[in-house]
């Protein structure tokens, strides 16, 4: 009897089991980004944008705008366009742009021309050739102009085709019209064209006190280096400074130097009538901020700053002003003064008598302007979207209705409370009309796998565009949860992300990997789809482990002093939170706490490699990926804001690096990097394994050759099929 | 009645045992030459020079002659030295030298002086100081005269102290003083001495065309780049040239310059009354040789060669003339012309009518004065050593008895036959009294640990001074033996050594390791203790693993046909051969097939890695430490020496390179790397690993940041754990 019915728990066992591995199995190639089936298992997209008020849908083959109750319309085919053209130019229609809201117009952009076609006559209006080796490309609508970099130099090129070289020295040494202070700051570019397309802003930087870091090609015949300035931490840095060309005049002029004060040019900001340029300036400390106004048709600088802004750790510039479509003397600022990033409406006329007073974010500002702070409440601002110029709102997208959800709202400029715009939950992006009454919204949450809306910016009423499917729907797919536990300061919420693996039985005991960044300006966990998941975590759980992944204090979206709280001392207070991550783990019955091992990339790298040298009995298997290890080799604009210099913070540098923690390792430590790494640059991996063999301890090591700081394409999936099996190698 | 005598079978095995576990086991500090207590485990040693004709032994405190029947008597102690000396300079007697036969003069080399000192009366004879910074330093006996290099230059310091700088523009590109075509054929250094000390001919090599590869410093505060001039196969090579100072007249010639014959000047070998300088000239190609006299006092070439060699494959001179004490009309010259390397006596004087004729070793020879081939047979001269000048025969180490034992021996000049003067077994070194009647002899057997004796070289009568006992006696030993296999050619013998499991049990199957190293200039196998066994192959035979080692053909001291059967397609025939291992291998009950392990280093990692990717289902495991993976990348001298260039043999490179064969990994594989290697240069193992995960393979990579080809010291203790690791990790 009683083998009887074991037998028949076994079948039923077995049926069950049939049941679930009918479902499929993914692949790294299903979950990698780089992988060649990951786009089949991606939820529909929309490509769409704005032609004036009009939503289009943009496709391989033709542009529809959207019409009412979610109709379409066809403007024109991709064969419409090569038509105009009389050759075969266009390949797909995902690319094109709408520059003129009026004019049934649509920019189509090739790699050497950017060519403007009247859609409705079917003919070309306008095109300009892109010179050949042309870098950094950018074109003003308004006066059809192109400002380019042949290498390090600065080219104009009129509507017309007439081409001005604007310098002429430019090197290796000294680099124009490209982005400065290695893309910190907000900055990513080096050519601002003033709106008019009139005047063009454009950096100057001069590296040639910074040492190159000895990078080697090894795909020469004989290997040999090439140039990668890289300015370490307390080491000479790079000198910014800014010109201003003027089309009408031909002639470039210099903003004003102010040196020492102007270490940092940042968020260069044209006027509306182009005849100021604003800039914010920082010192090489990072804890006076300063934004200027500057003539730009003589470089003059204004006798005193608008804002100025001073915190005891560090002040981080990082958006441009947003002047008011309908008043040139108001814009938006964004600033964490008051620990949340927030939008304040600056009055740029109307003078106040600047004082210094303390502000909520623990540091103190100094306006010379009126400043309105328009965003109450503690919640980030993500993105500032732009104005509804009718109803005069800005319109933002953050996390008012819970840290982990990144929504879309409006609030007056003049001050009214804001309103929410979207759904109350998910993470959306948006793009906004000409005159911001509508926008696109695209959304996914645990929930929803993606959903695109046309929203009314005025009322919030939304038509619905496209709700996709779930493209997992035939998979067998491990359950994603999301939660918060208390930091180690016992006060704070921390969020986490917590997958099971496949096929979960509550009754065993499953080998648990701890994913970890941990650093400033990322998050790992928000209420997108699948709490914000990564593949490779879904393709562990697949294979039978938990994933764990806790955003600690100094990660995003969470405030200043949350961020701050790391300052001078990066690592600490981050392997405190993450160790509250394995106390939780800890209390979970089917987490085998022998069985823990932890796997993060770049300050994740630096996170993984510290916890299983600090906690050596805890992690028995890390995979620690183009790690930071010390903090001296680290860049002068980012490390100086969290550690300040070496020579100012000598306790702090020694107590971060990781050298002499080689010598704590005991379980299994593989170490990955690009063999090109400019980031993180090799000579931190490599100092760390030469302490380890001095230290008598036996991390493994693999790079990546002619790989930077992260891989991609089929190297990503390379590079994960690699983790993985050192985790299978090791953990299980 | 069975369960009884089961249980007195697991009793007696437990005692057994414990009788074997009684015996102590080795760490790898115990092994490796660069372990802590790997002294302690040696067979005895006897540090040993002569005077004139008495042999002293040099002890750290004292320096005693050893007198009839094994005797001691104190000559000096190093506070003997030091009291002469006024200060305590001398640590230790080991060092000390007897350049004057007839005096009682001793010489001390100190790091900045070089000091005689009359041993009878204690008291200094001379002393020279050693400028800072120099290198290469070469002193003359005679004269007293030093020669050496600060940096790139070089200069001469007389015994009366003057200082002459003889060069000036030595730097980077334009090197003089040092040794030359990267220490091949030979060449070990760059100043050489005329007997008397009156001339200096020194090396100027021009190194300007060749590329520095980018070798990496990661100890400087930002990593930096140094100069490492490096020739690969088939590009830019260097200019070398000969230059001859003349202390009386202070002047400098250069040797008579015959380009483009002379791409290769080796062996500069002085006659013996210092007026003529004679150089082993060798084409780009290796495949003519010319012996050239020059004048030394003009640099006038001799207008013809005294010798010329040509062979379809290479021509290799590697040693210098010999002349004769009592004829300096005639000379020792070694050749491998007729196959085996042999000793020739050159008439210098005595002319002959040149003729180009087929030799043994499957070249050409054209001889211009008389030769005579002194050594016969199928053995290799491994050493000559020198004359007896009374007797009138030369005397030399050579395999003579057996391929595996390389024995003392001498022969008469005038070409009567050979005489065996030591054990007729085992592999011996030996140092020659100053007329060459007497010798020290020192070897070791697979049953002699280590032997020192005294040998008459005359009648071959010996007194043994010493008889090391076994150091393991007391350790729990691997058996070792030795034996032959047939080549994949059918015919030639190739010589193995097989280490079994230390407390083997036949009836197990044991996880099986091949060594190999399978390129020219080296072997594995040979009858000295444990047939030449290394370190790391007990501390695996402790580990439970069998270890096999095969010198195929390509390897060392079986003649020169042997050699050259790899010629132009480096791997081919040495992989063969390493298959006829594995045959073997798998004949052997107690090895198992299914888990057979590969590891080599340098020549041999480029043989393990092509042996993983060649024959993927035969070897499970492989390491491969500093590998060539691509001969393109190998230098210039011995690159071309054995597979031409890439323009000559395209397809020799093409199919030797492992690239392509990345793909065919199957197995695990770790590359291992000096990552300042300046012999086989990162960019082989980078270029493997970059066309694995191209092909989407998955070798393991580590590097020892600092160190080059080899690591020693701490690191190779390091190094063979990490190595040991990965076999058990992967092969048990």
């Amino acid at each position: 009897m009683k083998r009887i019915s074991i037998l028949a728990a076994m079948v039923m066992a077995a049926t069950t089991m049939m049941a679930q591995t009918a479902k499929k199995s993914f692949t790294l190639d299903d979950l990698m980004p780089g992988g060649s089936t990951y786009w089949n298992l991606q939820p529909q997209y929309m490509f769409s944008t704005w032609w004036g008020e009009k939503a289009v849908e943009l496709t391989m083959d033709d542009v529809k705008e959207i019409t009412k109750g979610n109709g379409r319309k066809v403007l024109f085919t991709s064969d419409d366009l090569n038509a105009a053209l009389g050759e075969q130019q266009v390949r797909t229609c995902t690319q094109v742009a709408f520059p003129y809201a009026e004019q049934p117009i649509v920019k189509v952009q090739t790699p050497k021309e950017i060519i403007l076609i009247d859609f409705v006559k079917k003919e070309v209006v306008w095109r300009g050739a892109i010179q050949e080796g042309a870098s950094e490309l950018v074109w003003n609508e308004q006066s059809r102009n192109m400002a380019y970099c042949i290498g390090s130099n600065v080219f104009v090129q009129l509507a017309d085709g007439t081409r001005i070289q604007l310098t002429k020295d430019g090197n290796d040494d000294v680099v124009y019209g490209h982005s400065v202070s290695r893309d910190e700051f907000g900055i990513s570019n080096g050519l601002f064209w003033s709106p008019d397309g009139q005047r063009l802003a454009f950096y100057k930087k001069d590296q040639s006190r910074i040492p190159s870091y000895p990078q080697v090609d090894i795909t020469k015949r004989i290997a040999a280096t090439y140039v990668d300035k890289y300015p370490m931490a307390g080491e000479e840095s790079e000198d910014v400074s800014v010109a201003v060309f003027d089309v009408q005049t031909q002639k470039t002029v210099w903003l004003q130097n102010s040196k020492p004060m102007t270490d940092y040019m940042t968020n260069l900001s044209w006027a509306p009538d182009g005849q100021k340029l604003y800039v914010f300036e920082l010192n090489r400390d990072q804890d006076f901020m300063q934004l200027f106004g500057y003539d730009a048709a003589t470089g003059v600088k204004d006798s005193e700053p608008l804002i100025e802004e001073k915190h005891p750790k560090y002040v981080e510039p990082l958006h441009t002003l947003a002047f008011l479509p309908w008043d040139g003397s108001k814009a938006i600022m964004q600033s964490s003064r008051d620990n949340w990033n927030h939008l304040y409406l600056l009055d740029l006329k109307k003078k106040t008598y600047p004082e210094w007073r303390e502000v909520a974010g623990g540091g103190t500002a100094c306006d010379h302007v009126s400043v309105r702070l328009l965003t109450t409440g503690d919640f980030t601002v993500r993105e500032f979207l732009g104005f509804n110029q009718k109803e005069k709102t800005a319109l933002f997208i953050g996390n008012v209705t819970h840290p982990l959800h990144h929504t879309l709202h409006s609030v007056k400029v003049n001050g009214e409370k804001c309103q929410l715009l979207s759904a109350g939950e998910g993470v959306h992006t948006a793009i906004l009309s000409a005159s911001g009454a509508q926008l696109i919204d695209t959304y996914s949450s645990p929930t929803v796998a993606r959903q695109v809306n046309l929203i009314d910016t005025k009322t919030g009423k939304s038509v619905n565009l496209l709700t996709a499917e779930d493209p997992w729907k035939d998979y067998n797919v491990p359950e994603i949860t999301s939660g918060s536990i208390k930091a180690a300061d016992g006060v704070t919420d921390l969020y986490y992300r917590l997958i099971k693996p496949v096929d979960f039985d509550p009754t065993k005991k499953y080998p648990t990997v701890v994913y970890v960044y941990g650093g400033p300006h990322a998050h790992n966990i928000q209420a997108s789809r699948g709490y914000y998941f990564r593949g490779w975590e879904i393709y562990m759980a697949q294979k039978g482990y938990v994933i764990f992944v806790l955003d600690n204090r100094g990660s995003q979206y969470r405030g200043q002093k949350f961020e701050q709280v790391t300052f001078r001392h990066l690592g600490d207070e981050e392997m405190k939170d993450q160790m509250c991550g394995v106390e939780f783990l800890k209390s979970l019955p089917y987490v085998d706490a022998d069985r823990l091992g932890v796997h993060g990339w770049s300050f994740g790298g630096f996170m993984t490699t510290n916890l299983m040298c600090t906690y050596p009995d805890v992690f028995k298997v890390g995979v620690a990926g183009g790690p930071v290890i010390d903090w001296r080799y680290y860049e002068v604009m980012y490390g100086e804001r969290y550690m300040d210099t070496p020579q100012q913070n000598p306790e702090g540098y020694t107590s971060s690096c990781l050298l002499p923690k080689a010598k704590n390792l005991k379980g299994r430590l593989q170490i990955i990097l690009g063999y090109n790494d400019p980031t993180c640059v090799p000579q931190h991996s490599f100092s760390f394994i030469r302490a380890s063999i001095d230290a008598g301890t036996q991390p493994d090591l693999f790079l990546y050759p002619g790989d930077g700081h992260n891989m991609f394409g089929t190297d990503q999936v390379h590079l994960h099929e690699r983790i993985t099996r050192y985790f299978e190698d090791y953990l299980k």
